[in-house]
């Protein structure tokens, strides 16, 4: 196995691959539009982590399978977070102005042309994760039930499930925590646990390994959304990269707004310990994604 | 085969079936939130003609196919047609307050929760499609195959390019007849070319039937945007449900915009005959799909 690096490397290489820069101006007859591609390329090499697509092609590895015929799918997963964060900064969403310490997508391009990047951002990961599937016709079936996993975490049961809980959260001002729960799991836990899933189903896991990379990824994403809630209260800006406080400001439901600091630091607690016990049948195969969770729980201390 | 009618029926009542409305303030985990679910069910049976699903499901019969196992993927190709639909008229969009008569989605649900609900239909027409393919390994390779052509004509060189450069001409105030091509191509016949040519995969056509199907497509969505153009300058508004003369006014690129009123009625007349012509392989059986473009020609006159 390779470390996070590596597999984020691999990622940033194929996405620039996939999706090439334009000449301001060009079109042609069956190819995009300038404006649509470099829309799409200004967010998706914007310096993301690749975090998502690198833990894919990890879990791939660990069970034997083979990272670069995953490539494609990690780069889809990849492609989806970021037209889910275009689309999260939009007027009328979050109404965010800065992203990774760049203008965001509809400052720079328009409103407009930000949704249909946003929205070709996540036909293009269909696209590109069924041409990888056709390219295989014997490996149909898997590849068939990978895509599905990932459809089904990005989904109106998913990602964008708790997206549209967690906007009415906040125009409610306030929600329970079953909301958060709700909210927590879909916007952000799904889009960790369903990638795992689709590694399972590329490296022809068993049913017990699916299971466990399922529920790792849903304990590693409920940390990850605690963390990040907890240290928008008490990280300093310069760590975290962007203005902190901004969800309480916004009443937004966070970890912090319905547990307190204290519920916080019991639920990354809870959920870091949930992620390690989910991989012991892996045993020390699974190293890197302990490493993963010892690292963000580092964070909080 | 069926009547136009009776396929927008069966279309009817299977979206209403995968797509119910939920109880105000329902949601349980792992389902969906009702403002999601209300949000896309109120654009999505607002009492469209279903046509690009009609037109699938008739292509599939014509073939020998079964219109039963191809429901799915015309429901798909609607609900994909709808959430364009809902983006096109988001602000930043079009900016449209009215659609067949109701308020637009954005109007009733506020703008994040229309964003959300269109992000909502394109990824559920792929969950939709994934799990009426997976429910089929033996037909693996054909669903497959079907999903890509529908997945390429809504996506990033397809629908989506067309409205890219569609917002890009109408900011830049006009644009020449190649622009009005790749437009129209895009934002209009792709959406009829691609779920044909989904229909000819679904239905194991040649490559002769499929090439016809994709030709037919292509020159019914040229002569709908054009017929459409037309009636929006010479028209009634009472016979088009909508407001009239809006295009002009916004300096949009249209037939009428770069070819005049006598261009336009020849550009119609040209993909008439081609839409004709390309259905000559299919004979008496294609009488359905003449039947159609004679149709939409006679509104012109």
């Amino acid at each position: 196995m390779k470390t996070l690096h590596e597999y984020a490397d691999m990622v940033e290489a194929r996405l620039d691959a996939l999706l090439p820069e334009m000449a301001d101006g060009a079109y042609e007859m069956g190819g995009m539009p300038w404006l649509l591609a470099n829309s799409m390329h200004y967010s998706l090499m914007a310096g993301g982590k690749r975090l998502r697509p690198a833990m894919l092609l990890a879990a791939v590895e660990m069970l034997g399978g083979d990272a670069g015929e995953a490539l494609d799918f990690a780069c889809a997963v990849e492609m989806i977070h970021t037209y889910s964060l275009i689309h999260d900064d939009l007027p009328g969403m979050d109404d965010d102005t800065l992203r990774r310490g760049r203008p965001t997508n509809h400052v720079v391009f328009g409103v407009g042309p930000a949704i249909l990047a946003g929205d070709g951002l996540l036909n293009f990961a269909f696209e590109t994760m069924l041409r990888a599937a056709s390219a295989h016709p014997q490996r149909a079936a898997a590849n068939l039930a990978a895509i599905c996993e990932i459809a089904h975490g990005s989904g109106v049961t998913g990602m964008i499930a708790g997206q549209a809980m967690d906007l009415h959260c906040e125009r409610a001002d306030g929600g329970d925590a079953g909301a958060l729960d709700y909210i927590q799991r879909g916007k952000t836990a799904c889009m960790f646990a369903y990638p795992l899933r689709a590694a399972a189903r590329l490296a022809d896991a068993d049913a017990a390994q699916l299971t466990a990379l399922s529920d790792y990824g849903m304990a590693f994403g409920l940390l990850f959304q605690a963390t990040d809630d907890l240290l928008d209260v008490t990280g300093s800006a310069d760590a975290m990269g962007k203005t902190l406080g901004k969800d309480a400001a916004s009443g937004k439901l966070t970890c912090v707004s319905a547990l307190g600091i204290d519920g916080t630091r019991a639920r990354i607690e809870r959920e870091h310990r949930a992620a390690v016990d989910a991989l012991s049948i892996f045993g020390a195969r699974a190293a890197f994604f302990v490493q993963l969770v010892d690292d963000m729980v580092e964070r909080t201390h």
